[in-house]
């Protein structure tokens, strides 16, 4: 999405330890009307994809996925990274592992809002080495539903979690994917 | 927002300590359509305010305060509730106090997005004894910018925040508020 790269490289500033900081529009402060803009791009690919839900992971994959929910009129269920004394009932649950922040943290899902019956989209705000991706995977396989593809904003080429999926069969769709990247210079992978 | 207490009525469950439930739809699984209808009566309130941004706080207030966002066409900023690795720069921060969790948590907003001569529109999804608004707006006198209203989801009337709010002059509407609620019957306020 040529709009998100020309905006990746107006806004985004990149910090040590492969750390591309997009605070301006996606992850802290919110640029909706463009947000919405990459909700009508995921719809757009994934038009024909089935899916009766979305899935994504607090916080920040939150506005990106809600974006794609209102542009497909789908609802979105987002993964809470704790156990918060609000969930009650039985959940799914995995563990996934932060490079960014370096723990682990148990990712959980309300069994009332995942079912053996649902086709699942699944979106992020970032993708890098996958691990996220890999959890919320896991939970929709553990309700029984199906996963029908990913959909993230922004890959980071060079850390091959979302090479890793496609090979294991997933559709994975970025809006824009970072194939290299430094203080100085940042090209997008042609595809 | 006759459509929100009728949601509140079929779908919301009421749980000890004036815990209501609003997981279907609201803060775990979020009927999007339906968040996007309230984001445009949240519009259809504060059209003539004069805003420029639209803040709310993590991570429940994101959907509603990005649906405001949508029907305003106005920038989000969410305030995160502790110093992410993420965030570098100066922030404005303040103390919060959760009854829900019982605990305090510090929410910080990035220099960057809160700017002198902004009009800033606070949402949420729940109000209850007010305190994550006063946070919010706490943070918003420290960059000097200027808060024209509050408009939250659910409010718990009972609670008396929101009207603790109100009778210090600040707009806030509520787009429901619970009088009284029990496990067997939940009331609205008439305004």
């Amino acid at each position: 999405m040529k709009a998100l790269e020309d905006k990746i490289l107006k806004e985004g500033t990149v910090l040590p330890g492969h750390v591309l900081k997009v605070a301006s529009f996606l992850n802290h402060q919110l640029d909706v009307d463009f947000i919405m803009e990459m909700g009508r791009e995921i719809g757009r690919l994934f038009r024909d994809c089935g899916a009766t839900k979305i899935l994504t992971v607090e916080t920040s994959g939150i506005p990106i996925a809600f974006a794609a929910g209102a542009a497909m009129h789908l609802p979105v269920v987002f993964a809470k990274k704790h156990k918060s004394s609000n969930l009650s009932g039985e959940v799914y649950s995995t563990v996934v592992h932060s490079y960014t922040h370096g723990v682990d943290y148990t990712v959980v899902v309300n069994k009332d809002f995942l079912k053996a019956d649902e086709k699942i989209l699944i979106v992020d705000d970032f993708l890098a080495n996958g691990k996220a991706l890999l959890g919320l995977i896991d939970i929709v396989k553990q309700a029984g539903a199906e996963v029908v593809g990913c959909s993230c904003a922004i890959e980071k080429g060079f850390q091959k979690g979302g090479d890793q999926l496609r090979e294991a069969g997933i559709r994975v769709e970025s809006l824009a994917i970072v194939e290299s990247m430094t203080s100085d210079s940042l090209t997008f992978r042609r595809v």
